[in-house]
């Protein structure tokens, strides 16, 4: 398998491309607008052709590249059933697994930051969206987020997973890049094997994060996978760069 | 590849387990005395026989299971040939390379840590053992450690291997497992991309860190590829645990 992790530094979101080298095709999860063509770059230079864009849910913090990736590469968009996206062409469903020439991803319905998040688990490699970061998890205060739910995917269903299964998440903002099953079980201060659900849910209710500078825009937008609004306040216009006119709403 | 990380906590080490899925071979590196009976079970679950084991460097802190596991279940010993060692079936050398079945490691001779010390690259993983550790290294001040050749030994050979290449280090104290070239580079507090050669010189010769507790009994039996004395204080018995006769000098 050909693999990148590529790092988007405003919203600290890490893009992974995937290859086969038998077809030479390839995925990008969790695509992010403003980097697209660092993206398509990539994907040029290792001579693969992007055939999917696959998010593993709808993003708060940043607007996907998966319709203006069709639009430009007529690469087509898988995106989680349960978000019922009119613009995706497959809906992706827990357990019925995602095929590109000799890769295969098993969909993880996981549930707590968002109600229809997903995790890809391929090989010995889990993507695994904002369910699960290094040392902690994604916040569950937006979006039918619930810590109860998040707790259960993450114990019940990613921590079943084989210890050596190498963890790689949709963000870090320390710059770490790669955990593994084993390491969060073992260390996670907040899902480890140390944290029952009470803790973690007394956690959660109680970190206090300011409210999202992007999520009133992003959502909207995420939720026509990827259409940038017309008119952004100042401080957020950096979140979409120069779009098409295509993916301007 | 099979592909376990196991891990001995009287020495914070991690033995690797690569098997090859083709010929049913398995190979150890940097395995571990007291963790032997461990390594082969695991071994023998999962259907493999053990052919090699592989040091990186004469270990200061535990002492190599690689005699006993050749008295035990016939396994050949690679080791450094930096080292000359008697016992070793084969002398590892920089750049000629490793193969087990299916599987490739490439030897990289990186001192510093230990004159003779080996890391190996094979596929997408590297082995990183002492020379390089997750925000860490090795430290310096003994068996003609040198601050100036590890820096040239990390920074001008690992941090050029591909940035998405695993590094898999011989010890860590805080329980994380994994990491990757990239990772280093950005954020390795001593020879990231931030530090110089002579501050990492400074960092390496003010650690002040105590005389290592075991070393003048594991240096001796590691040049022996692993010969338990026969008579140890108590309190470092614990590191040799139940040896068969064979393997006590």
């Amino acid at each position: 398998m050909i693999f990148r992790q590529l790092f988007e530094p405003l919203s600290s979101t890490y893009t992974y491309l995937l290859g086969c080298e038998v077809t030479g095709q390839a995925l990008l999860i969790d695509p992010v607008i403003v980097s697209l063509e660092r993206d398509l770059a990539e994907i040029s230079r290792l001579g693969l052709t992007l055939a999917w864009s696959l998010d593993t849910h709808i993003h708060a913090d940043h607007i996907t590249a998966a319709l203006e990736l069709k639009n430009k590469v007529g690469s087509r968009i898988a995106a989680p059933a349960f978000d019922r996206l009119p613009c995706a062409d497959l809906a992706i469903e827990d357990g019925v697994a995602f095929t590109l020439g000799s890769l295969t991803l098993q969909p993880i319905h996981t549930p707590g930051h968002t109600a229809g998040h997903f995790a890809y688990h391929g090989a010995d490699r889990l993507f695994s969206g904002d369910a699960l970061l290094i040392d902690g998890c994604g916040r569950t205060d937006f979006q039918n987020g619930d810590a109860d739910a998040l707790y259960a995917s993450v114990t019940g269903k990613l921590f079943t997973l084989p210890g050596d299964t190498l963890v790689y998440p949709a963000h870090d903002y320390q710059e770490r890049r790669v955990s593994s099953i084993a390491q969060e079980i073992q260390r996670n201060p907040r899902l480890g094997q140390q944290c029952s659900r009470e803790q973690f849910r007394a956690t959660m209710a109680n970190l206090n994060l300011p409210y999202p500078t992007f999520i009133d825009y992003a959502v909207p937008a995420n939720l026509q996978c990827g259409v940038c609004p017309v008119h952004l306040p100042e401080n957020v216009q950096k979140y979409c760069g120069q779009m098409t006119e295509s993916t301007q709403g």
